[in-house]
């Protein structure tokens, strides 16, 4: 039997019972930042919810979690603390109980249309961290920058490959990206080329959201992993590419990235994913014991970008991949965060890395979908190579349940000018 | 005439009147951190300062930066409070001043030796980026990397070279570094090396700490990016370079570095180290504009690394260098961090990378010291090609004043053993 909430879900929402991802939201401008989870068209707002009591279990009892202007708090408190949380909700909303449905007056305060809200970043994030775990990724970007005759280095077999990426410019869904300026490679022996980009990209990506972290020297197992992990967004990591081919040897892109990355504001928790898990793609060499996992699990979430070019009213899809075509596991990647001691706390990002399939159709970026400018893509009768000023790019993703879909909301931004 | 305070301060001590250098500090266990500055062998608790009405100028009289667990807020408001609280703080505690030295009851609650106090991290640090600015190391390294013919790439004369480090497990002097476990380059065709680190390695390196930020999108010109630096601290960037090596290609250091990064407690104000300023080496080709400074500093700092081996009592200097040796500014890896609309947040940290001179006994890791192991280091009768379990490594650094040193204090940790 279908689970029903007496909040009415179109078939087509992203944010059915089964869902419930959490996320963070001010109700109008000026007031506080608070935690809420969406359902249907409505985000339910948890510090009404904890106010009135109703988060009566053990673990969030007595917690302040939701009257905080982040989820970092409710992260920290663990797999326990959000299993219970899911469960109160999911009873809370559900069509045959009464004590939200009816009480018209809490149910008034407590259940704010989408449209009204303005939606923040779920999490202050300490550090992130962007992986490289995509196979078709690391194949196409090593054949574009280094040559055909060995596109993958041989380390990346064996280690889940990784980045520190810049926190502070991590942004939420509908912020505006400015085109960044910086250095190009030199055409023969001039200087570089220096100003506005002229290979400005997005990235599709997911990320991981770390719940409770650890500590420093004490590195997480793979078995105990998922437990560190409380979901996933959708993550759009921009890239200027000329700037990041002339900087990046030999220590890895930097100000080509900085410039902005755009999370998704719902986090789905790895709960409401796990009907959607599957097999992950064969591991060969077999991984060293401290990433050998008794059961690997991907997840089978349907990935789409969309471009709405300037000046246009109408978005085209530009490619559809899938978050199951990643080879390293988002536990691997974790327990290999930490086998070092390094120390993770709650709010951390894990990012996937490009996630780009097997076919030509599936490549998570334009530097991958156009080869690096050199076969420029039709979008509804316009050509593009990179991202022009005014180009709109929206990420979207959700996995297909029987007779509804559990999804991840948009991720979007928009280009607009360097500063003179 | 030589500044002179009421405080005593012995001639080697490195923290006369002249410096001032703010840090974070608990005096009791349980208590509350608070700022303070070191003068001689005392710690001056600015919360008491504040709370006796002393910071009487426009920019510090209503602030509460002074009630704070770390420097954040203080850092934040900018040169202008960093000259007050300076011109205050250097009247107070000078020698011809009674309001402090003649009150005893007020000496006795804000003047606590240095002996009683715990130094904690003097700001949260958002987000640490780690450049790579000494043209002797990046030879060094690429030679021993990549082989001898072309050391150090194009690109390093055009740009600072940087990455982003993990913010995390920056901790304070004093801290123990646990030896990191991880994968390190196979032999032949077999599979990696797994466990601890047999390479692990100290980087002598300083690091200039944000002041006020920039918001995304607006970058910070060269010229008004001194504005945006309030000063300096000793900074080891700890290394296992059997891991960076097999990990680093192509996205940067990662796991080789993240799992421990260590600050001197003190933070040295560009103001204070302003007599010290001296050029730069010449920088050709001459940078980019955006680059080009009108006056371009370096500071004369004398660095020494030493060693405590695991089981001695005494330490042996291992090198001398000096930040003067710098290719890049400060101010420039500032501006150019920012050319792409990188926001920076007050704390955030600009490490210099590792600082080695052009003489063979001022390279700044044992990397360089004993060419990646092949010629082991003699000290004090006992040979290391790299860092021991109980090994205590210590940098330290000093400018010489007329009759004063001006220093950093101690940046310092002990290797303890990888978990099983």
């Amino acid at each position: 039997m279908a689970m029903k909430s007496f909040v009415e879900v179109n078939p087509d929402s992203h944010f059915p019972l089964q869902n419930l991802p959490f996320g963070v939201f001010k109700h109008e401008p000026g007031s506080h930042a608070r935690p809420g989870v969406a359902i249907g068209d409505y985000v339910l707002d948890l510090s009404v919810i904890a106010a009135a009591g109703l988060f009566d279990g053990p673990c969030l009892k007595s917690s302040d979690c939701f009257n905080q202007p982040n989820l970092n708090s409710f992260l920290q408190l663990g797999r326990s603390a959000w299993k219970e949380a899911r469960e109160t909700l999911q009873r809370l909303l559900s069509a045959t109980e009464p004590q939200l449905r009816d009480n018209a007056s809490l149910r008034q305060k407590a259940l704010i249309p989408m449209g009204k809200v303005e939606m923040l970043l779920p999490v202050a994030i300490g550090d992130y961290t962007d992986f490289f775990s995509s196979m078709h990724h690391a194949k196409n970007c090593g054949a574009i920058f280094r040559g055909p005759e060995t596109p993958i280095n041989r380390n990346w077999f064996h280690l889940p490959i990784a980045y520190h990426g810049r926190a502070s410019s991590i942004v939420v869904s509908g912020t505006d990206i400015t085109r960044p300026r910086g250095q190009a490679y030199p055409t023969g022996d001039s200087a570089p080329y220096f100003g506005p980009s002229r290979k400005l990209d997005f990235e599709l990506e997911m990320a991981a959201v770390v719940g409770p972290g650890n500590e420093l020297g004490k590195p997480v197992s793979i078995e105990d992993a998922k437990n560190h992990i409380f979901g996933l967004v959708l993550m759009n990591d921009w890239s200027a590419r000329d700037i990041q081919a002339w900087e990046y040897v030999p220590l890895g892109p930097f100000l080509g990235k900085s410039f902005g990355t755009t999370l998704s504001p719902w986090i789905v928790t790895l709960d409401a994913l796990e009907p959607f898990s599957c097999d992950v793609p064969n591991q060969d060499p077999p991984p060293l014991p401290y990433l050998a996992e008794k059961i690997s699990k991907n997840y089978d979430i349907s990935l789409e970008v969309l471009i709405k070019l300037a000046g246009k009213e109408d978005s085209c899809t530009v490619t559809k991949s899938n978050f199951k075509h990643l080879y390293w596991t988002i536990t691997q990647q974790l327990a290999h965060h930490t086998v070092n001691g390094c120390n993770l706390r709650p709010g951390d990002l894990l990012g996937s890395g490009t996630i780009s399939g097997p076919e030509p159709g599936s490549l998570g970026c334009l530097l991958e979908l156009t080869w690096n400018g050199q076969k420029p893509l039709s979008l509804g009768g316009v050509t593009r190579t990179f991202l022009e000023d005014g180009d709109e790019v929206i990420l979207t993703g959700y996995c297909k349940g029987d007779g509804y879909k559990l999804g991840f909301g948009a991720c979007s931004g928009k280009i607009i000018p360097s500063p003179h």
